[in-house]
């Protein structure tokens, strides 16, 4: 269900300088980026042909337009779809579909997704979800208010990791990432165990987009939820990836880079633990610190103390 | 008419874990998020007391939220509208103010913008400029296309930059991100002169609103367009990074890190000059190097050919 992972870096003309010098001009990899359209329709109203793959009708609702990296679409769809809320299981995704017609190679920017019928919001309902006021107001608060209405709180239970492991999340995210090293230019979002195998990881010019992917993986593999797994990303940590990590179910999050105000607020009201700055042998813990394993201090390493939490919550 | 700054950042409890051992908990600065709603009316529709700056009755149709940093709020607003070729002129903007009432704090994310009657488009058309199907298709060339009915094509003209001020630019940049120093976790676009002398800075942890609060400030100062400037951001280019420089009538644009394929495709459009993986004395040249000036060749500098352009075009 991929689209060819050729159409995910392109090829530009480059002029390298140095020291003030150019180099003649070569031909290097970008990571590609092209909008991706969103259309939703029940079942029985699908115009489209059944199951030949034939070019389809396609009419729908159009729910969404993102920026993102070619690639992995229906699994960006599908995710797209359960962070949103809309999907909540995957038996409700009756298909995935690429738009198709041969005279135009951009419907490939087109994902039709057809819902069981009464999986599908009506569509006033779709509508209200997608308006630019969300009904949750305009304040932190009330964003997580929304959240809680679809998510338990808090998240209890889930795996105890060790710094070790954590540690070492960065470098196998970055030794995954198969078009970041062709392109330089890709955010990435891995799920590990909590023993720090990776399970799967996705990549794309936007952050949102790459979280996706892995939840629409894990969704379509019916590997929901992540509630024993650890996601990781190679960025920064925002509100919107930690609601979707809450949606995921997925209990330990580690960012690279630094976390903003509002996802801290998320992970301590949904019992997420939120690992910052994660950075060679150190790292931040910002929320969950009864999740991480500490090592038993010198001189303390014979008392029987053995693992314990970093911090009581 | 910004915002505080104390605002821009907040305070967490952090645990930090190095080596495996955890240091007392403490607190920490992080950038703030927040969701912020921009509200259009026309000045005599709107119920707003007219300057009095008393509680505001904030009719008006809602055209975006944004998770935003808070801080200059008002360039953010303005921004975000030049760049969606909503308001062309500044004299097309009466007011901008704050959707304040005392009981509700959160107010402050809500930005009302009251245009001259003549300049608010009509609301269908509003609709239509937001909903999620844009007119302009989904493909990259559509998009591009789309473009060019607002902007000149292609760019022409503008400033010369040497290989040594380009190199300069992100130094300057982060030398001048106040908050970023405190919470690492901002992007930062900035407007510089073609000697590399910093104009403005602005910063947000979501990376369009560092540019749009850049171009909204540059609005309501009267300095659009930045014909004879240089755009330096902290992070990768994107679309849509090099729609709102080409929309703000920058030359130049300079990103630290790596370009997508259609950040490319607007630059080679629109004939803007795109700098990327701007580190240290080297970078790449991917559209426009007529405008860089490379150095004499070593042998050759006295041989009268002087500076001159790094790439054809």
């Amino acid at each position: 269900m991929n689209a060819s992972g050729a159409r995910a870096v392109g090829k530009v003309a480059v002029t390298r300088v140095e020291d003030g010098r150019r180099r003649p001009a070569e031909r290097d990899l970008v990571a590609a980026e092209e909008p991706m359209e969103i259309r939703l329709a029940a079942g029985s109203q699908s115009p489209e042909a059944s199951a030949t793959g034939s070019t389809a009708g396609a009419a729908g609702t159009s729910v969404a337009v993102t920026m993102r990296t070619p690639g992995n679409d229906f699994e960006l769809a599908a995710g797209f779809l359960y962070g949103e809320g809309i999907v909540r299981e995957r038996d409700e995704i009756l298909s995935l579909r690429y738009c198709i017609d041969e005279s135009e190679p951009e419907r490939h920017n087109i994902v039709n997704v057809r819902l069981r019928s009464e999986a599908l919001p009506p569509a006033e309902r779709l509508e209200r979800h997608f308006a630019v006021t969300s009904a949750c107001g305009v304040c932190g608060k009330a964003h997580l208010d929304a959240l809680e209405v679809r998510c338990p709180v808090p998240l209890s239970g889930g795996p105890t990791v060790s710094p070790d492991t954590l540690a070492s999340l960065p470098g196998k995210l970055r030794a995954a990432q198969t078009l970041f090293g062709r392109t330089g230019g890709l955010h990435a979002a891995g799920l590990f165990d909590a023993r720090g195998e990776l399970l799967a990881v996705r990549e794309d010019v936007g952050r949102h987009n790459a979280l996706d992917k892995l939840v629409g993986w894990a969704l379509l593999e019916g590997r929901l939820p992540f509630d024993e797994g650890v996601v990781c990303v190679s960025g920064r940590a925002s509100f919107e990836l930690l609601q979707k990590t809450v949606t995921a179910g997925a209990p330990v999050f580690a960012a690279v880079s630094a976390p903003s105000s509002l996802a801290v607020a998320v992970a301590e009201r949904f019992g997420v633990t939120l690992i910052g700055f994660l950075r060679g042998e150190r790292f931040n813990v910002y929320s969950g610190g009864e999740r991480v394993l500490a090592r038993p201090r010198a001189g303390r390493a014979a008392t029987g103390e053995g693992p314990r939490a970093a911090e009581g919550g």
